[in-house]
């Protein structure tokens, strides 16, 4: 396994999002040397999306994914055409903002619902009916298998596998974010990462898994501090021939959300170095 | 699918531990006309064995499976020789108890270890070497796969696949107690069920996942506040030719486990019967 890449280093904001806006956020890449960054939706909105893409141009930012589009699965038709025409805006500003990737976080069950396959039918009918819109537009898709403690609330695709079938049968332009924290479990996770090959493999998310995690979502932890081998699944995706940032993506709510965020950056810096 | 039957109704004790010690839990199965039972290790020692025994017999109640034996990885050979001698035990005591299995939560990393293959393969070492003593002395041993949300602390076996394969692998005295909590999210799930079969089938676990779940490991729900489809489960389970009892266990800090043990049991086999 290759020392990691400074140069490839991506910042997710949400792992500062309580310390700075995305103006802030995009200087202080800059001022970090970090070469990459990938933006909330919420945030670009905020500081408006052609003011975010210049700042972001400006500094010669790589954007390694737009955050986030999905939520597929509805209660009702009215709520998936919401859903629909959302999905195409986020497919709009990601081109605007040059992204490598739309994260597709594809959304659990409709409430009251416990029908987890008839969710997992609308989330590929859904991904089906946006390739038609991001296929020609040029803007991948990458379908973010959620861990399965999400399934009901969250992205009811848990698995590396279940993205590969979806993409084998939904064709070019889908891909799939890898993120360790959902996937590091997975006894399949090096035979997926292999079968989704480069041409699928658009994103790689870093952070750790804690021992032990006290909230659901809000206690991610600094690369280093957990129990993932972040390392030996680095080198099954660049085995797979994957070239591409690391993006560190960090929800820490009692932590990292409380340091000063040149602190946090400085570590996750540090950290990425070394795994 | 047929309604639930009533007389396959088995309490884990774990689901009342907070309010009662065991010989009330025994006495207050009767009394609701609960005929199953599965308890803990140290709800037993704390009885006695013998006498937990006797008095489980006195009511005549089945014991759907002895909670727990397990937790395999270890650090170093001392600590592997200890849980040797602490699982053949547990193995006597579920033959006293006259058990239907021992249940086995396999354990999850060593500490200070990332190493989730190895854990595994000394999961799978651990099994075969405890199926030598559990074997000619007819206890079925009973694979619990966990949630992957408890890999790294509790058990490395977190598909209903991974423990098929095991069963494939180490032959006769294995199967698998299926915990709809544990594996609900599977997309595999039926399709792994009907790949056990009836012979490996040993138990099955019934609660509910909520939406939010509040902390990882006990803030489980009671059957019907969640979003698990038990029904469809329990149909699949019974499809492949189950036909044991279905075991309710809660580990509810803040809800169940702060209620009137007696109220616990009323609403246990009220839901049941509607699940």
């Amino acid at each position: 396994m290759s020392c990691p890449d400074a140069a490839r280093l991506s910042l997710n904001t949400a792992t500062v999002r309580q310390q700075w806006k995305l103006d802030q956020i995009i200087d202080a890449c800059a001022r970090h040397g970090i070469r990459g960054i990938s933006p909330w939706r919420d945030q670009v909105a905020e500081l408006g999306l052609q003011e975010s893409a210049r700042r972001i141009r400006a500094h010669g930012l790589s954007v390694t994914g737009h955050c986030r589009g999905g939520m597929f699965p509805a209660a009702d038709a009215r709520c998936r055409l919401v859903a629909r025409d959302d999905n195409r805006r986020a497919v709009d500003e990601a081109l605007t903002l040059g992204a490598r990737c739309l994260v597709l976080v594809v959304g659990g069950l409709p409430p009251g619902s416990k029908d987890l396959a008839g969710a997992r039918r609308q989330v590929r009918d859904g991904v089906a009916e946006l390739l038609e819109y991001s296929r020609p537009a040029g803007m991948p898709l990458a379908i973010e298998p959620l861990h399965p403690m999400y399934a009901a609330d969250r992205a009811c695709i848990n698995t590396m596998a279940q993205a590969n079938d979806l993409c084998d049968d939904l064709g070019d332009g889908l891909g799939i974010a890898v993120d360790v924290y959902h996937v590091w479990w997975d006894p399949c996770l090096e035979a997926e990462i292999r079968r989704a090959g480069k041409s699928r493999l658009l994103a790689f998310h870093i952070c750790d898994w804690l021992v032990p995690t006290r909230d659901l979502l809000l206690d991610r932890g600094m690369m280093g501090d957990g129990v993932i081998d972040i390392s030996r699944i680095r080198g099954w995706m660049e085995a797979a021939g994957y070239a591409g940032f690391s993006e560190v993506e960090i929800f820490s709510k009692c932590d990292w959300w409380c340091r000063e965020g040149d602190e946090v950056l400085r570590v996750c810096i540090e950290r990425y170095k070394g795994c």
